[in-house]
C-alpha cells in the first residue's frame, strides 16, 4: 500500500492515470479500461436493439436495467474524469482547468451521453436520441497504446492530402453533374418516371460513379447505355485516384519517421 | 485612398488583380471571388431545380428572376475581365490581346453562359441548353491558392501517364469485346431478352467489369455464371491496375519535387 | 539404389523430404506432391458437388467410391507423416516430438479431415461437415517454392499493418453505426418493411460502403437518397485506405529487402 | 525516287519496313497502319453489328460487301507480311524462316481471321466464329511507338508479380469456398431455391466478394446477412491486396528504369 501511494503520490494522481494516459501501465487500469469500453459498446448495441420491435416487446425491462447501470457507471466515470484533470498540465488550474475540460470535445460527448436520462419524464422533447453520442465514445478505443499511434498517422496523412482530395471531389462532382444532366436528356422521355429531374438523375450518378449499382434505376436506350459505360468507366479513376493521393501521403510519412534514424553504431543521424 | 491608388496604378489594374490572378491579397479580392463562386454554383443549382416539375410550378417567377440578377452581374464581370486583362503581359496588346482573350477557352466559357438570355425569344432554337456550359465556370474554384497547386499536380500526373492509361483502356476493351462475344454465345438461347445481341451483351460486360451490378442483365446458365465470374476477378485487376499505374505518377511527382538531387560526384545540381 | 539410400541415409529420411521440406528436390517428389493436391481439390470438389441434388443421386456410388479411395490415401499419408517428422530438428524426440506434431495446426487439419470417415454410422452426430476442413489442406499448394515465400511476403506485410488496418475497421464500424442510424430515422417511415429497425438498416449500410450494392434494399425519399449518396463517396475512402496502407507495407518490405544499408559515417550496416 | 529506293534497298525491305518495325518513319507507314487499323475497328464492329436482328434485317447485303473488301485487304496484308519477313534478321533464312513465322502466334491469329471465308459454303461446320480471332489483331495497335512501350512496361510488371497474384487468387477460392460452403449451410433452408446447392452459392459468393452485387441471390436470414457482410468487408481487402502488390511491382520498374542514370556534368554513373 506504501508503494502504492508512493508510485501514484494522490488519490487524484491514481485516478488520473486511470482514466486519462494513453499508456497502460498496470493490470488494474488495463481492466478498468477495458471494463468502461466493454459498457459503451454494450450500450450502444443495447440502443441499437432497441430499434427492433420484438426485443423492445420482450426485453424492455432488461435493456432499462441494463441503462440504469451504465449510466451510473458513465456518471461515476464522468465526475472523476472532471475531478481528476487538474493532474494534467494542460489544465493543472482547479477551476478554469477543470471547466475548459467540461467544454472539450470528448467531455461534451461524455456529457451528453447520459445527460438525458437526467431529465424528468415530464419534459416532451424526446432527448434520448443524444445516446446516439456514445458512438463518438468509442473513439476512445484509440487512446490505448498502438492504435492511438496508429489513428495519429491516418489522420495525419488524410489532413496532409485534403486539398488534393477536396479537388478530386469537386472534379467529381463537375462530372456528375454533366453526366447527369446528359443522362436526363437522354433518357427523360424513354423512362419520365426513372429519370424525372436531373436531381433525381443524380441519384443513378451517384451509384454509378462509385459503382454500387443498386439496379432500381438504369438506362434502357441504347445512348443511354452507352454514357453510362463511360461514366462506369471514369468510376475506376475515381478509385484509382485517391489511392494515388493517399499512398503519396503514406510514403511521405513513412519517410518523415524513417528519415531521423540515426546509426547504431556510431550514433549520428542519417539521411 | 492614396496608397490605394498608389498600390495598384490604375483602376484597370485594379480589376485585373481582382478577377484574374490566382493570389488572393486583400478582403475584398477573396469576398468578391467568393460572391462569384455563390453566385455560379447557385446558378447551377437552379438550372438543375427547374428541372423538377413541382419546383418550376411554385417558383418559376423566383427562379426567373433570379436568372436575371445572375446573367446581369455574369455580364458586368465577362466585360470587366476583357477591359482588364491588358494588364495580363501575355494580353498587353489592347486590340489583339482582347480578342485573343475573348477566344481563349474559359472566355468563350463565360461567354455562352450568358448569352442565350439576350437572344430574343423570337428564335425558334432553344439554346438555353448551353446555359449548362455555367459547370465549367466551377473550375473556376481552382483559381485560388492551394486548390490550383493541387489540380495542377492531379492533371499533370494524369496526363504523364496517359500512355499507360490508354493502354490499360484498349486491353479492356478487348477483353469486353472477348467476354461479351463468348456470353452472347453462351446465354442467347436461354435468354433471347436480355442478351438479344453482342451489343446489348456489350452493356452487361461494362456492368459486371466495372463491379457495377445493376441487375437489370445476368446470366442464368452455369456455363454463363462461370465466364462471368472470371470477368467479375478479372475487374478486380481492372482497378489494380489504374491504381499501381497513377501511384508510380504520383510517387514521381513527389520525387521531382522534393528531389533537387546533387551528383555525389562534382556536387553540382541534376535535372 | 545405392546413391539413392546415399543421398537420404533412411528411408524415413527418405519419407520426409518428400512430404515435410518445402524444396522440391526430385521428379518423384513434384509427382507426389502434385498427386497429393490434386487429390486435395478432387476432393474438395466432390464434397461440393454432393450437395448438387441431380448429381448426388446419379453418381452417389462414384463419389462414394472416391471418398474411399482419397481417405485411405489421406490417412497412408498422415501416418507417414507422423512417422517421418523426427527428421525435423524441431521435432526430434521421437515420442514427444511425434505428440508435439500430432497437436500443430495442420497435423490437426489432416486428422479431422479423414477422421469422420472411420466412425461407425451408428453415432448419430453427423461429423461429415468436418471434411470441410480439407479445405486448410490446400495451404499445403504455398508449401511448394516460390509461392511459399510469396506467400510468407504478403503475410508478413499484412501483419505489419494490422494495428492500422484495425484502426480503419474500427472507423468503418463508427462510420457504419451513424449512417444506419441515421439511416433508419430518415426512411424509417416512409419504408418500414425495408428500414425496420437500426441492425437491419446496417445490412443496407454494409452493401453500400462495400459498394455491393445487391438492390433488396434503397432509399426512397429525397433526404435518404442524399445521405445514402454521402456514404456511398465515403465508400470510396474505404477502398482507398487500405490500398494505401498495404502498399506502404509492401513498399516497406520491399526497401528491407534490398537495402542491408550501411552507415556513411562508420561504414558498418544497419538493421 | 533514287532516294527512296535508296533508303530501303528493296521492295521487299520496303513493305518490311511498311508492315513489320514498330518505329513509324514516313507518312506513307503511318497512313497505311492506320487504313489497317481502321479496317480492323471497322470488321470487328461490322462482325458485332451482325448479331442485331434489325441491322442483319436491313443492311446484309452492304455488311457482306464489306466483309468482301475487308477480307480480300487481309489476304494481301498476310501474303505480304510472309513474303517480306525474311527481312527480319530472326527469319532470315527464305523457306524455313517463312514457316517459322506462319507458325508464330500473331500470323496465326491473321491467317484464321480470313481463312473462314475461303471455305465452301458446302460445308456443314461453320467457322465464322474464327473471324472472332480478329480481335486479337487489335493488338497489332501497340506495336506503334510509345504504346509499344507501355505495353511491354505493364505486362513486364505483371508477370514479374505473378507468383504473388497466384497466391492471392488461391487465398481467395479459400474465402471463397469457405464463406460459400458456410453460406449454403445457413441460408438453405430459408431460400432453396436461390442456395440449392454449394456450387450454386459458390456465384452468390464470386458476386458478393467481387463487389457485383447483381441482387439476384441475397440472404434474407440474419446469420446470412452477417455472414454476407463480413465477405463483403473481405472483399475490400480483394481490391487492396492486388493495388499493394503491383504498385511494388510499378515502383521496382520505375527504379531499374531510373538507376541507370548519369551526372549530365562530370558523365558518372549516379546510385
Amino acid at each position: 500500500m506504501t508503494t502504492f501511494l508512493h508510485k501514484y503520490k494522490t488519490a487524484r494522481h491514481f485516478i488520473y492515470e486511470l482514466l486519462h494516459t494513453p499508456e497502460i501501465e498496470s493490470k488494474l487500469e488495463r481492466y478498468v479500461r477495458l471494463l468502461i469500453m466493454f459498457l459503451i459498446i454494450a450500450s450502444i448495441i443495447s440502443v441499437i436493439l432497441e430499434t427492433v420491435e420484438e426485443i423492445e416487446a420482450s426485453f424492455s425491462a432488461f435493456l432499462y436495467f441494463f441503462e440504469v447501470v451504465t449510466v451510473i457507471i458513465f456518471s461515476i466515470e464522468y465526475i472523476l474524469r472532471v475531478w481528476s484533470i487538474v493532474d494534467d498540465p494542460l489544465y493543472s488550474q482547479p477551476v478554469i482547468g477543470r471547466i475548459k475540460y467540461i467544454f472539450s470535445f470528448m467531455a461534451l460527448v461524455d456529457f451528453f451521453a447520459v445527460f438525458p436520462f437526467y431529465l424528468p419524464s415530464i419534459i416532451s422533447v424526446d432527448l434520448r436520441f443524444l445516446r446516439g453520442l456514445r458512438l463518438f465514445r468509442l473513439f476512445r478505443i484509440f487512446k490505448m497504446g498502438r492504435y492511438s499511434a496508429s489513428l495519429n498517422m491516418i489522420s495525419r496523412v488524410v489532413s496532409s492530402k485534403k486539398h488534393d482530395i477536396a479537388v478530386t471531389l469537386v472534379v467529381l462532382s463537375i462530372v456528375l453533374i454533366i453526366a447527369s444532366s446528359l443522362m436526363y436528356f437522354i433518357e427523360h422521355d424513354a423512362q419520365p418516371n426513372a429519370f424525372p429531374s436531373i436531381p433525381a438523375t443524380l441519384w443513378w450518378g451517384i451509384a454509378t460513379l462509385t459503382t454500387v449499382g443498386y439496379g432500381d434505376v438504369y438506362p434502357i436506350t441504347a445512348a443511354g447505355k452507352i454514357c453510362a459505360s463511360l461514366i462506369a468507366i471514369l468510376g475506376i479513376g475515381l478509385f484509382a485516384l485517391p489511392s494515388g493521393i493517399l499512398v503519396t501521403g503514406f510514403i511521405d510519412e513513412m519517410h518523415s519517421q524513417k528519415s531521423k534514424q540515426t546509426c547504431p553504431h556510431c550514433g549520428k543521424e542519417i539521411e
